[in-house]
């Protein structure tokens, strides 16, 4: 019952100061009178607020505004400085634990990447927490903002728990728990195309400029990252974003969810090498890797060709239901499936054909941070969480 | 940007005033000082907006908490006036105009309903007029805190337009500036599926104690209310919740709008009707109305119950559908399909066995308002924008 509750001066001066610091993150660098004009507030609040900031190192005045010509006192720009903190973000895979520090503009400083041959629970803990020490060494910590870390599977974002990871094989682990007890930092845990969608909404759209996105990750699996409002959207109990499952053929091929006719028994990563494994049954020695039938697809091997349109076909009709139940501003495509030109061609012209309604635009962009979403979006948690408050 | 707003002690002191009013709608009766417990707010600042809102009417002391054992001052319970304001709620439809007055409780009074046999813009907007004088003569302006209208379509709810309403044949109607000639009390149009999602979340659910509703509509056509973080959810260009056109069988009949396969194709009241007019071609005199087609399933009779049960199905994988992207805490069902048997148990059945994810809970309720949704929906809309400044 947040949403409920009442709001004291003190709350008041944080909302303000927190505002302030989104607004020029969004649209800086801005004069004080502009910042005031966005905000509401009096341009005596911004004075003593950006005043603040200033001593505090999080903004800085960067220069006098070009082409104001009106009388009197010239205009001082006030920018974030993107080095004033940062962030960890870090993703924990199936194969690897990517991780990496970021700046308060998204900027991506060093990157470290490990890889790993087990699914234990212990190792990989103590394996990112290594990892977390080590690209921070060089940090002071009162530098950190705090550490971000995305996972695959169900996860309560609230406690920091891995409730279901289907690949990586956990069932409630405390990954919160765990990582504090080494690094006396503040943990954010969450699910990773969660934090690839709020990464890409965040820091390329100007901290939030579409409210409205959904963020389609077309890997081995499916995922889906909602945001609404300019917020991630959980749902009851983290559910929301199942895109993979959803029924897309009602019967159809039983997926390895137990259902029928799921999207992801059709359009993943997973799919397509099953399909490809029936057609190449009798060939030895081939690497079935999503990569190697994209190049064969782009060589005009028939049966490729047809195994991705058929993928990219459903893919299309799904986002097409996205599109007609959630009116989205932005969809966004990310994983190495929509380079495929068949898959990708089929995205696009099952998606417009399927679309109802009065809107005068579809618009499906490719994902700009691309493998790197993950680690970055876990850093843009700790921002919106820590920094802004939200 | 909106959200980027800052805030004076003047919008802070109606936020809060505004807080406390839906406290006490939720919750109510409460004492000042478990009104002070769930807003946050000191005492002292509860007793003096409360102290406020007794001296303007709209709450009231009634009397002292039983069961209080404390020493000293018994505390005393506040609630809500219900006949403090009223709201108007108008359903524009396609055969009639509904209309009623509602109490700040959703107690629904002097109803109202007219026949329409014509789609002319001036004639129903002259009729609703009419029906709005009508049914608040004997009530004082200042009693009335203003008109809230739903019609079907897709309908921009800030200018109160009718953008496109296949049903009523009407396009760029604006609605709320033809009824402001007439009526000089605030005007707030709305798409009426969306208005009835609003009512059943407000009155039967504690004034939204649920968050994340949907409210499914199954009528001639189909449509869908979405309530997420406790307000009704619009999408990009008032484009959201159009579950009717969402595809359920890609590439399978062809549906209303010129799509294929379309869910509104196989489990709204238009498809059932169509496929009993092929099954009873022959049959004259026949009424191809759903009531008929619902007595007959009810009687036996096979094809009425083959043709309901497919219908059903695929509005049940639909709503898994929406489950597993969604994840809300309750789908509320409306309209007479839902009374059908063999509709309803494959609407359980296929939401069931469809549904994916770590959830304890599918929770569906049949609507509570039935076909006064709507009408009751456009005065809890009112009540939302106005009195609780949402």
């Amino acid at each position: 019952m947040s949403y409920l509750k009442g709001k004291s001066m003190s709350d008041l001066r944080e909302d303000n100061s927190a505002k302030i610091i989104e607004i020029v993150l969004k649209s800086g660098p801005l004069s004080r009178s502009e910042i005031s004009n966005i905000s509401g507030l009096t341009k005596a609040s911004v004075s003593t607020i950006t005043r603040q900031l200033i001593d505090e190192g999080l903004l800085e005045e960067t220069g006098f505004q070009e082409g104001n010509k009106s009388v009197g006192r010239k205009r001082k720009n006030i920018d974030i400085v993107s080095e004033a903190k940062y962030v960890i973000g870090v993703e924990i895979g199936v194969k690897t634990i990517k991780s990496g520090i970021i700046d308060l503009k998204g900027n991506l400083l060093n990157e470290l990447k490990i890889s790993l041959n087990t699914k234990s629970e212990k190792t990989i803990i103590n394996k990112t927490i290594d990892v977390i020490k080590k690209i921070s060494a060089n940090f002071k910590k009162n530098e950190i903002l705090g550490v971000g870390i995305g996972a695959t599977g169900i996860i309560d974002n609230n406690k920091g728990v891995v409730i279901k990871s289907p690949n990586l094989n956990w069932n409630n682990v405390n990954l919160k728990k765990e990582i504090e007890k080494q690094i006396s930092l503040p943990i954010l845990i969450d699910n990773n195309v969660r934090l690839m969608a709020l990464g890409e909404n965040r820091f390329c759209y100007n901290w939030g400029e579409i409210p409205r996105m959904l963020f389609i990750h077309a890997g081995y699996g499916i995922g889906c990252g909602i945001i609404l409002n300019g917020e991630l959207y959980y749902g009851y109990k983290f559910g929301a974003g199942e895109l993979g499952h959803t029924i897309v053929i009602p019967d159809g091929p039983t997926c390895t969810c137990g259902k029928n006719g799921c999207l992801e028994a059709f359009s993943s990563g997973h799919a397509i090498i099953s399909n490809y494994e029936e057609v190449k049954a009798d060939s030895k020695n081939y690497l079935f890797e999503i990569n190697n039938i994209i190049l064969e697809d782009e060589n005009g091997i028939n049966y490729a060709n047809e195994i991705m349109s058929k993928a990219g076909k459903y893919m299309g009709v799904s986002i097409s239901n996205l599109l007609n139940l959630l009116a989205p501003d932005l969809v966004v495509l990310h994983g190495e499936l929509f380079d495929s030109e068949s898959y990708y061609s089929n995205v696009e012209k099952y998606l417009k054909s399927n679309f109802f309604g009065v809107n005068d635009k579809i618009l499906t962009k490719r994902s700009k941070l691309n493998e790197k979403a993950a680690v970055i979006g876990a850093g843009a948690l700790i921002i919106d969480r820590i920094l802004l408050k939200k």
